[in-house]
């Protein structure tokens, strides 16, 4: 190949830019050069006024100083439509009058859907895991996964600060809506007493029995550590709970929010209880060493692949080893709690 | 005087633990012995079972490697019964059995007020202020100030990260429900586009409409820094709007937050909009430089007017200096914001 | 086993903590108890005047709040004498007195020694890799090389700005006498320009002349780590160069640092050059996410592997698996370096 | 005035570029416009084959996404030729011929040296106080100091873990030639246990003496802060403790590093003691909101100055104000230590 494309798409994650340099300097090595297309599938649409704002050329300085860069300068975005086989057919054209003959898509399942579309329609793709959730079955880690990680690690000390002062119990809201592999890490990471996430069913009462037990036994201070998604497999019948509490006529039954099941723990054992969700400050942050090795192993690997005519495969680590499997099987999405180490956190805390 | 006691009372803030080692060694540098009373004013009532919890006499050693921690290892805790006379007498009456003839209380205003009836009783008793929210009128920052707003730039810096990557306006809601310096100072700092505050009236319409502004000249990417009460001095009519908008129907009107405000602004501007609320992650981790210096010298400075036989007095900084006022004043609260930060804001975004 | 002990010896690395930790609430868990030895084998020998001062009974309580916390709380220290078989048997006399059955030894390979010595005589004895080095051939990693690798990259990001600043090479001595893996790992992650470690043969000239092919490119900043072993390695011929270049006649023969290397390869390539030595910064710190998952994962197989009477192993981690080996395969040091890293390093730099 | 210049000169300093930044858009803002100059006085010099690479015209744009980097995009250098009229005459020339009419120079006394040349030649210039070593007597704080204070705690409570975990003495290094003021704040705010500068004699003997007297009360552990400068005013008899000690034979009499100095104190303590020297780690670093609120307002005071036609003035913070002094009055540096803070360093530690 001559020339190759590179884009970020769906949710950011920290060390996308490593990811971005590692493919454009791997593709100059390779005598191949290197479009970066902008905001996702959306710069390969080039629907803007202004071209100049879809792509541009890459060269070795353009990635200069990027590689300890959170967020992606390319940038990112969903694009809903790209769903259609026109819209992708359209892309490929594209592509083609620019002389690309091959892409790097980094991004999550989503991302690799679109990858997968592609590379059916003739052009070799290959996709690079890029997400914080941790969710995709084929790889052991994403990028960004790692940072995240220990972003959510800080901001879980400086709450147990204020928790161990204030002898209260502390929910702490971490990112995953269908995977709970952040908030399973982040509590074994952080000695929490507790853990909720979204494959695994749990009820009020019995957190609040918890904190009640740990009370009892002088532990006034309490991490629980809740992916964002766990609201899902909550088994508790909120509005009868609510009836019950004078305290608790204010808590919307439409949408429950972690502050909401603060109150209702609180209710229930008779124990402060507060609670913070993290929020997009996860998201961003210099990516930590893991990260950027992984991300400059992923896309220096992504480039050999389509320099030696490879494509439709994604690529990823497996015990340790840079791997790739077809890029359908990439998409697959994991769930289904890691057991031994909620057993872990069990024997630990 | 040959013995005095500290303690740690209302919210934790990030120095108070230098402060309580200042005073501990000021105090044995003096001949002065001190003992920590825990949990604020419960410790010096003396209700645990156990009452080795609720004081202990301190040695060089019980405060070496706490300078560089967060919160407070003497606990807090409000004490909504110390209000009442009866109760203010039986702690004096308890700080006499124990010899204490003098009191370091480190706080916000509560703790003064306090502080200033155990002084009116005539145990000698000094004010240090210790809270991020930075509300006191008589000095010009407060233990854990400078920490809290280090802290929340780190986090606005991951925000800004992510906002950049996605095109998108962020809403970063950080600490202050009377106060908007956390907010005024973190906005300057961070090279905010916009900030709101109880202190001044604002609008989602006029949000949104700079918001509007921005995406036409370019910068998609905007960060607002929004005060925790700066709902109080909001003066859209939430009701109207809501009503006029399909999309906002779920909005409730009984407690606005954060994510319902960055959801009107998205509908009126028609930009993506996303909102973090930074909560209790301000209040815990390490103090700076800054804090742990402000923190020795004001409890040092407490000790040595207690050495002095001065009591009833709120120490501080002012100018630069180290300054010391009646506790009575020390108790007001600071309101109204600095107009020459805000229009420095304004300047240079 | 009824009761177990633990210890830390050799260099201190983050991470051992949540080992200790890990040990001790898997040991309770299991229903045996734990005991505690102060600074590695000198504790067991139990030669302080106090002997409180050497070992205590553990608690759960004994290890809350250490889970993040660098360093180790059991302290550490070598014990050169602990090579002579007699004082080995006194050690295992010493632990049958207290009723230990059996040990967790946490360091290096000098630390594996000693649980080796005691196995063979008799005491049941698992060691636990903690060192940053990363320098145990059994084991990918090491608790403390992701979190050495981390700090090493902040302090490169630091040094980065400085240098951009004033267009300067910037050398940057990182940990590693003999095994190159924290350089390496810290080059790839980092975008390092060059690196330079003990296992592979380097010049002065041959930096100097990268320094200035960098320079005509249009690079003038460039970061350069190197292993403070690597001055092993160097060929060049450092006497003959210094008579050469009259600047470099203060430079010492008989101990070459790192400050004067950079003056040779200014002289060479004349181009402003400076030296930074992490030393100790890259000691302490909180653990990464993944050193204490690690860590907790290790603790806990080697309370598994005595609990099930196994002694004479080492626990490790191989291929994203946790394993055992036989402690004296653990002993074996690692050297050569990864050539596909060195590599990587080339194609993005 | 229509269009001024700006520049950063010397030693870099975390916040220069928060200080650039309101510059530009303080100018902007007064419809001035504003020309950034390379490599401070090198880039008004015009010597580079491209022009393009001394100097050019700033937007709103090009300062957006600076405010919270460390180090200078204008880049720094010194330029030892601006001290001869004739080239200065030039420098003035150069400027009128781009219709500046006014300058902003951001450093230390060398940068305000050349400042104040250029506004006696009739180019009206003000300084900016643009240093970490906080070494200028008319402002309370320079720009970058009190990031370098808490960059340097930082490292401080890294090397105090691993140095606990060993109970060893430390030594560190920080930055300060002439100066000791960031080694005061830095003792300080650490709770180091003594500290060493420039402006007051001490010897090793005494040093030792110190840390055994520690051992003997049970503090084996200690963190001693040293000044760069503090060499200076080493009182002992460096060859003569030499020939007493069989282990100090190496040591080099012609350059006593930091090194050296700890082997000494370990020889005549007999205890172990290490040296760290934090060197250039201290120069980089995101700007804490200190500096950055500082640079903000001092940037935008020296526009308003110059837009009102005032050159010749220094701008700093004296007691919590906005000042400015005549700039031959703002070059003086500040020497002579802070007793009060020394002295509290000895009641707290």
């Amino acid at each position: 190949m001559k020339r190759i494309g590179v884009l970020t798409s769906g949710g950011d994650a920290p060390g996308m830019n490593a990811a971005i340099r590692a493919v454009v300097r791997a593709g100059l090595k390779n005598d191949i050069s290197v479009i970066g297309f902008k905001r996702g599938y959306n710069g390969v649409l080039m629907r803007s006024a202004d071209q100049g704002d879809d792509f541009s050329l890459m060269t070795a300085r353009s990635v200069s100083d990027k590689v300890h860069r959170g967020g992606t300068f390319l940038m990112t975005a969903r694009c809903s439509e790209f769903l259609k086989e026109e819209v992708q057919r359209k892309a490929v054209e594209n592509l083609r009058s620019l002389g690309v003959e091959g892409m790097v898509c980094i991004g999550g399942n989503g991302t690799f859907a679109g990858a997968d579309a592609l590379n059916r329609l003739g052009m070799p793709t290959i996709g690079v895991p890029g997400t914080i959730d941790n969710d995709l079955m084929y790889t052991d880690s994403t990028i960004g996964f790692d940072t995240a990680l220990n972003t959510a690690c800080e901001c879980v000390n400086r709450i147990r600060e204020t928790s161990d002062s204030h002898e209260r119990a502390s929910m702490v809201t971490v990112m995953g809506r269908d995977c709970g592999d952040i908030a399973v890490h982040t509590a074994l990471a952080c000695g929490a007493e507790l853990v909720m996430i979204p494959e695994i069913p749990w009820s009020v009462e019995e957190v609040a029995d918890r904190v009640k037990w740990g009370v009892m036994r002088g532990k006034n201070s309490m991490i629980m550590i809740f992916a964002e998604g766990a609201v899902e497999s909550l088994t508790t019948d909120v509005e009868k709970l609510c009836a019950q509490h004078e305290c608790l006529r204010d808590v919307s039954l439409r949408h429950i929010t972690s502050s909401q099941i603060a109150m209702m723990i609180e209710a229930l054992a008779q124990h402060e209880t507060r609670a913070t969700v993290l929020g997009y400050i996860q998201r961003g942050g210099s990516p930590t060493s893991f990260d950027r090795i992984l991300a400059s192993r992923l896309g220096n690997r992504a480039v050999e692949l389509l320099r030696d005519d490879v494509g439709g495969r994604a690529v990823g680590i497996r015990d340790n080893h840079i791997v790739d499997v077809p890029i359908e099987e990439g998409k697959q999405s994991r769930k289904g709690a890691d057991q031994a180490l909620l057993d872990l956190i069990a024997t630990l805390s």
